[in-house]
């Protein structure tokens, strides 16, 4: 049985239209990358909405070349007879604005000025990747959705589609998402910032392209990569083995685990932009469901369609407290919502590393908004 | 009713001898920095050894001049009728080998070279500075000890004073501690050297006395300062607060947690050196109560006297799990063992934040070991 979505493409479109911001800033024109798996029906009824995660992209099925040593980053969820089945469902991923994976942010070029955003690119706030992303679904032809669908800043993103755009979406499905980005998360995301800041290569945000800072991007990804992870999986992955290749009492000697975060944190600037880090960094940060409203109570009163939501026991950095605190909200409004805490030792990460956990409660809520 | 030790004078000691660490190298002469409050009794068997964590010194109580703002760092703890009680017991506070309050450390000459050791000091364990501490109650002319106390690495040194040197001590109190620093603990205090090895003011450990790798340091101690709290204890102190003289949609606006996080870091860098702090947190990831034992079971084996251990709900550097470990291996070797889960909302440093919630219960303890 084939499994696979094959080969895709990421597809660029540009909106020459400018997008108002909450920060009261206007951004445009917009470019949008973007994939699709499956068939738009005749209704055009039939499409899914697929939202990524801080450093994630359009890519999120397939493979671009029969040679790509990994498929997109959702592979297992999407495809034929998956459970978002691309045999039934047209299924989007659109990189966010403010990211560097072909859709506008910080590395663009600034029509007024023919250069590089850089800092000059404006401070984004979830609420305003999804208002791009309206952009193309227009582009699209599609009135609405029959969910959309993400984990941690794509659960961000998904609410917001369920709050701002009820009238286009027919479920949402956020994941190891959070109401509000908590002042633990966004410690972390400061000492990840400052050092990038730290970092002389920085030059507040104008390094040369071929020479960005990359020891403090590195640090900083790895700061990250600890949230992420979780005092069990770091206990099972690595426990107190020491690098075989360094002596328990050299004053550089590593631990394995010491090892591994220098070694994805060092990965990590080869595929992403420190600028682009850090402005989504920000928008992590800024993400409050409550903004311009009254209350997460108020906020919530404009969901219109059925929710279903996970959090995972061992996640530290969006605790699942804090995807509880929007269930209790959401029922409290007699909203149909759903909700499961998922037994996972693999900390935030857990919706990457153990969908088979979660995703068969996912199957059957969508088929029934379809 | 006089609860203040008064003023106190840090006094030194240097012996003229060599010590072998557990690396196999050698150290000396070794000079400790120490301070001693009450009176040592006739039979000189009321001394009770106050061990301090990480970054701290030998000043644990009352005052170095009558106008210091602060008094010493336990000094709620330490004192007239206090629950170390200074009317009855004779308290010896000292700073650990490695440090830089006093003590010999990468900051320290040494002999061979007249010059500082910096990163030819050699890497200590936990039980070298416990081995230290031996010298200074020799020269004391202590024979045994009431009971060793501390909270952190603190913790750490009393344990292995048990273990090591159960002929000296009655009872040991350890607070806040773990059996062996977990791959989380590392992993952050590897993030925490990173920064500091990323500093270009760092020149592997050669940086002049004058010009610190400030920066490196203070992201440092952010990281370690993260730590140190809990995801409550930041909603309980900043929450979601925004820096009153920044805009939200600044690029470098900070929350209230980003600004204090900044503050605390930008001002440890007066107040302790750079290589001590990863000397110090390369003691802390290396400790293992079990290291040349076949296992914990053998380690505690050793463990003769009664031992009293508090650990707190929302630790989450040194899990309550961690410290429980400890108490069950000792339960099951038939050990006289106490054990006290508090309920506290400061993390790690509850210890030092909310002592009332668990002082009382030593005052008991101690007295029976009198």
């Amino acid at each position: 049985m084939n499994t696979s979505v094959g080969l895709v493409t990421t597809e660029y479109v540009t909106f020459d239209t400018e997008l108002r911001l909450e920060s009261g800033r206007v951004l445009g024109p917009i470019t949008l990358a973007y994939e699709t798996y499956g068939q738009l029906n005749a209704e055009r009824s039939n499409a899914i909405l697929v939202c990524h995660a801080w450093t994630g992209d359009a890519h999120a099925a397939g493979r671009h070349h029969p040679d790509d040593r990994k498929p997109g980053w959702w592979d297992g969820m999407i495809g034929p007879g998956k459970v978002i089945d691309t045999d039934r469902y047209f299924v989007i991923c659109s990189n966010t604005i403010g990211s560097c994976k072909g859709s506008t942010g910080p590395t663009s070029i600034n029509p007024r000025t023919e250069k590089p955003y850089r800092l000059s690119f404006p401070v984004l706030m979830v609420r305003d990747m999804v208002r791009a992303q309206q952009l193309l679904l227009d582009h699209l032809g599609i009135d609405t959705l029959v969910t959309v669908i993400g984990g941690s800043m794509g659960a961000m993103q998904a609410v917001e589609w369920g709050i701002h755009y009820s009238e286009r979406v027919r479920s949402i499905i956020p994941i190891a998402g959070t109401a509000r980005t908590s002042p633990m998360s966004i410690a972390l995301n400061s000492v990840a910032r400052q050092a990038i800041f730290n970092d002389p290569l920085w030059k507040k945000g104008n390094y040369r392209t071929e020479h960005p800072p990359t020891d403090g991007l590195a640090l900083a990804r790895a700061i990250g990569h600890i949230a992420f992870l979780s005092d069990t999986s770091m206990h099972l992955k690595f426990g107190r083995r020491y690098s075989a290749r360094d002596g328990l009492f050299d004053f550089f000697g590593q631990f394995e685990v010491e090892r591994y975060l220098e070694y994805n944190g060092h990965n990590f600037p080869q595929h992403f932009d420190t600028n682009s880090f850090l402005y989504l960094a920000k928008a992590l940060d800024l993400y409050d469901t409550a903004w311009n409203f009254e209350s997460l109570q108020e906020a919530f009163s404009y969901l219109q369609c059925p929710s279903l939501w996970f959090a995972f026991t061992s996640d530290w950095l969006y605790p699942p407290y804090q995807t509880e605190e929007a269930v209790e909200v959401l029922r409290s409004l007699g909203k149909h919502v759903e909700y499961h805490l998922i037994d996972s030792d693999y900390g935030h990460d857990s919706f990457l590393v153990e969908p088979e956990k979660f995703t068969h409660l996912i199957s059957h809520f969508i088929d029934r908004q379809a």
